[in-house]
Formats: structure tokens, sequence, C-alpha cells
């Protein structure tokens, strides 16, 4: 099969946030019977966050991930079944016992200035005969050169390929081009984009993507991942399609797919709402949303406020304590203004 | 009020499909102060297929769009109400009464090839006082140079604006620049841009369209248009308030409007089913579809082949009649191919 890009679905992953984890093997091997129907070449199979990340902080899974990975891997046909790795997550033990039922991508998750944590994860996934990805995750936040420092580093590691992630859906096209131009120009391996919809503009960042030279994108059937959801995969298909741009899927029995199978295990349908164009406009983690609420609600802050200085300080993942503290700065700050 | 574009919301037009033209006074009024409230310039009230489309056909009216648009000028502030006219559905007549009772700009609608039908209406709407738009529908079927005459025409009607309109959502950034970029060449007047998102692309085309000069923008708060949505606004406004383009419309208050307002009035979600995506792939209208569907259970081929077919014979609105000789000359070389 000729391929002028390979898209990897990750509704069976990013989607396992929309459902809370609750898969089941069922519903995980009628998707990727489907999706490798269909054509698709890799399917990503992981609790939402990743091997191991079945737990009371992320959330309990239905069903333990090396199950529901051995089940889409007896359905999987020519399609190779992914994994998500994201290290102090996940371990060494967990790649292992993913490797030994049959998946044969990882994914190994980084913030995209921590890719150092990342060396010994893409080691053994080589190890194991895996295609090993470095993901830089809420790319945005590092200015283009230390992306690219990055993505070299992960390279360095043995990446096949490297993901630039946008994972607050932030990223608009002229700034995906910029950033995969760059890549592009210092990295030997694959590069990959893989986007989320809170401004409506996966569509067009994964294209953007693809013009710059990424050969790896990512997409979810009937968007089904978290928040806004991703590049719509059928979606992707079609407007490939129509530019020429050969994905090795068919159009019909993908769209199939979505419509009859996805469409009716969605909990809820997808969509852009204000929570979802904030974190996108903001460019912020989706679990700082809750948070800002709360200190919102506590403070007299607008949540929305909050967020958005948050991104300018540059806050990340585990440093939510800090929300308390910039909502009760902001307060005295206006009920200063207002004296 | 200082704005780079205006944008006219169309969810209490567009998005009246959608509720199969059941918006009550209510309805239009909490919306429409919404609208106004937040900022949005211009707010288009009408029956989905325009003035006096209420009949058997494109479907009744729970209240007369006078009174709508009555009810909607009654509490717009400084918005405009502005109504669609599609000549041949709507008269002169039509078009006076909406004047009366407040109505300040006239949008007359053709198909991308028929401006011709539009200078009488035109120039009534100018001499009602009203900003008067020429709306070409279905823009990507004819090529740009048409596109470029048609506009032209509607221009030397006296139209202060041509809209370009991508009525099946299916053009691609790309030719959205150049189309745009061609007009702007050409025209002396405002130029605007109507999208669909069949192909999650309305928002990178309103982006497009604004690079290559276009002025007007319609978005639906939340998607509430026809089919798959319009580009959708309050995302739209942010993208634009991050691209430094000033709408005049108030971020926040878009956003609540669109989730606390109109998300619980939408009846269903605004989502890219396989029937958006064939309509946009193929470039058709969006009431071939079902002809399309019962033509190929009758004759055992794939609807979205039907589609493709009559997209490329060109096949327009009012010639429904030919999808069953489509239908059935395709079963004919099928049987014919497989013997």
């Amino acid at each position: 099969m000729e391929r002028d890009i390979q898209i990897t679905e990750v509704a069976l992953r990013d989607g396992s946030h929309a459902v809370r984890h609750q898969y089941t093997v069922e519903q995980v091997q009628d998707v990727t019977k489907g999706l490798a129907d269909a054509g698709v070449p890799y399917i990503e199979v992981t609790h939402g966050d990743g091997l191991a990340g079945s737990s009371l902080q992320y959330g309990l899974s239905k069903v333990d991930d090396i199950k529901l990975i051995e089940a889409a891997v007896d359905v999987a046909g020519d399609s190779k079944i992914a994994v998500l790795l994201l290290p102090g997550i996940g371990t060494i033990e967990d790649l292992k016992e993913a490797a030994s039922v049959g998946a044969k991508m990882v994914r190994v998750a980084t913030h995209v200035t921590e890719a150092d944590v990342a060396p010994q994860h893409i080691a053994m996934g080589k190890e194991l005969g895996m295609e090993a990805v470095g993901f830089l995750m809420m790319s945005h936040m590092a200015p283009v050169e230390k992306l690219v420092e990055q993505a070299k580093l992960m390279e360095s590691y043995g990446a096949d390929i490297v993901y630039m992630t946008d994972s607050a859906g932030y990223l608009l096209p002229e700034q995906v081009t910029e950033r995969i131009n760059a890549l592009r120009q210092s990295l030997q391996c694959e590069i990959g984009f893989h986007g989320h919809n809170n401004l409506s503009m996966a569509m067009a960042n994964s294209v953007a993507a693809i013009k710059a030279g990424a050969t790896r994108i990512d997409g979810s059937v009937r968007c089904f991942g978290a928040g806004a959801g991703n590049t719509q995969t059928e979606a992707l298909v079609a407007v490939c399609e129509r530019m020429g741009i050969k994905t090795g899927i068919d159009l019909y029995k993908i769209e199939d797919l979505a419509e009859d199978i996805v469409a009716p295990l969605l909990p809820v349908t997808p969509t852009i709402t204000r929570e979802a164009i904030t974190l996108g406009y903001a460019g912020v983690y989706s679990t700082f949303a809750y948070h800002a609420k709360r200190a919102g609600e506590q403070f007299g802050i607008d949540a929305r406020d909050i967020l958005i200085e948050l991104a300018k300080r540059q806050v990340v993942g585990g440093q939510e304590d800090m929300i308390i503290d910039v909502a009760a700065e902001m307060a005295r700050a206006k009920a200063v203004a207002s004296k």
C-alpha cells in the first residue's frame, strides 16, 4: 500500500478520556476491526494517560490496558497497535508487557521541554522491536528553537518519529507551518502532528503540517478525543483524497465506521464548548479548567482570566497549587485597582 | 467601534433549518439580545430559505418571518437585522415589508451563475435605504473567472457587498484564497465569505478569506446552521483576537451566549456526519442527499457514488429529477462491467 502519510487513529486512547476510561473489550475490538478493515495503519490503544494511567488520580479503567491491547492485536490484521507511555506514569515493565501481547509502536510522551525523561523508554521500545515515537506535548509552550532542541534530543535517543503535539488546540496554521518547517530542517527522522480542535483549526493545522513535511498525522474518528476532540479522521481522509495525498485508507469504510460503530459509542458529541475555546485560546492544560473555575468562584474572578494569567506565567501540569495563589493575587490587584 | 471585519451572525437564519423553522419570538429575542450585547454588528433573521420560505416545499415556519424580524429589531440595539432573499421565493413585496419593520440589510441570494435574477431586489433594497448584499451560493461550482463575472454583475446592480458562499462546505483554504484574491482584484465593493464546516475547514477558510481581503464574514454561534453548521462565531472571535483582527465583539459575552442561551436551544449538536462529509466532498446540494439515498437503494448503488457523479455533471438545485436517471445509468454501466 502506497501512502504519502500514515495516520494513527487515537479514538481508543485519546477518546478513552471521553468515556472516562470505561472501554470494554468488545468496543475496542469492534472499532479496531473497522479501522483495520478501512486500512488505518496505526491504532493507539491505551488509557487516556498512557500505560498504567488507570489510577485514582487519572481515572480507573474498566478493563486493564494490557487486556485491551491484546484484544485489539487479535483483530488488527495488518494494522499495528500503538501504545502511549508517559514516563513517571508508565514504566519499562509496562512497556515490556505491552510488547509481549503484540503492541508494535510506543509513543513516549513528555512535556515539550522535558524530552530528557524519555531515553530509557525509547531505547527499550527499540530493543523490543517496536517503532519508537518521541511525543512532545503542549508544544506551543516552547519557542521554536526550544522545540527543535527537544525534538533533536528525542531523535538522539533513537526515536524513529518525533511528534509535535498541540495538546491544548492552541496553534494556528501558520504557527504549525513555522514549527514543522523548523523541525524538518533539523531532523532526519519522520515528523508527526497531533492536533486538537479547540479553536476549530485541527484540520487546517494537520494539512499545514503535511504541507511542511510531516508524514505522520493523528486523527480520531468522529472527533472521539478529549475535550473538543482531535482532527476528525474520516474528514481528514476526505480532505487528503481531494488534495491527492495518499492515506491508504478507504474513505467510505472509515465514514461507515464513524457513523455506524463509533458514533453510537459516544457518550456526548465532541463540541467546541466555552471551556474548550478558553483552553485553546489561553493555551493551558485541560486539567486547569476545573481548578480555575473553583478558584474563580472563591475570589470573584472570571475563570477565563485566571487561565489566561496562568498561560502568561507558563504554569505547567503538576503546578496546580499555583492556581489558587494566582487567583488570590488577581483578586488583590482588582481590589486595589477599584479603590 | 473600530472593526477590521464585520461578522454577520446567521444562527437565526441558517440555523432555522436546524430547528425546522420552528423558532419562537422568545427564542429569537433571547438570542438577538445576547448578540447585540456582545457587539455583533449584523444579525440575520429569516426562514432558512429566505423571506417567504415558509411553505410546504421548504418547511412551514412556526412564526411568520416578519413577526420574527420585528421582534428581533425591537431588542437589537445598535446591531442591524439582516434578511435573506432568494428571488423566486421571496418577492419585492416581502422585502418592503421586512424594511418596514426595521430590517437594515438585504442579502439577495442566487446560484453562483445566476446573478442576473438579482438586480431588481438589490435596487429595491437600496431604494428602501438598506445595505444590499449580492450572495453567490454554491460558489465552488463556477470557475474563478465565472465567479468574478457574476460578482461584478452583483456590484453593477448596486450591491454594497458581494459574498462568496461555500454552501456545500466544499472549498479548501487555498481555493478560498485564490477566489477571494480574484474578487478583490476585480471589485470595488466589500467582499464577504460564508462557510460551512462539512470538511472541518470553515474556520480556516474564513481566515483565508480575511487574509485575502474579505471584510464581511458569516458565523453561527455553536455552529448553529444547516447540516454540519457554519464557521463557529465564538471560536472565530477567539481566533481573530489571537491574530490581532478586530471584530468589535466581546469574546466572553459571545462565549456565554453560545453556552448558556444557544446550546440549550439546539435540537441536535451540529456534527460532521457521514452525510455532511459526502456533501462537502462531492460538492452538491444538501437536498440531493435524500434523493440519492432513495435512488441508491432502488438501483443498488452507493448513494455517495451517485452524489459524486451528480457533482461531475454539475447538476444544480431544481434538477432533482435527474438523480434517478443518473442512478439508473450507473446501475446499467455496473451490470455491463460485471458481465
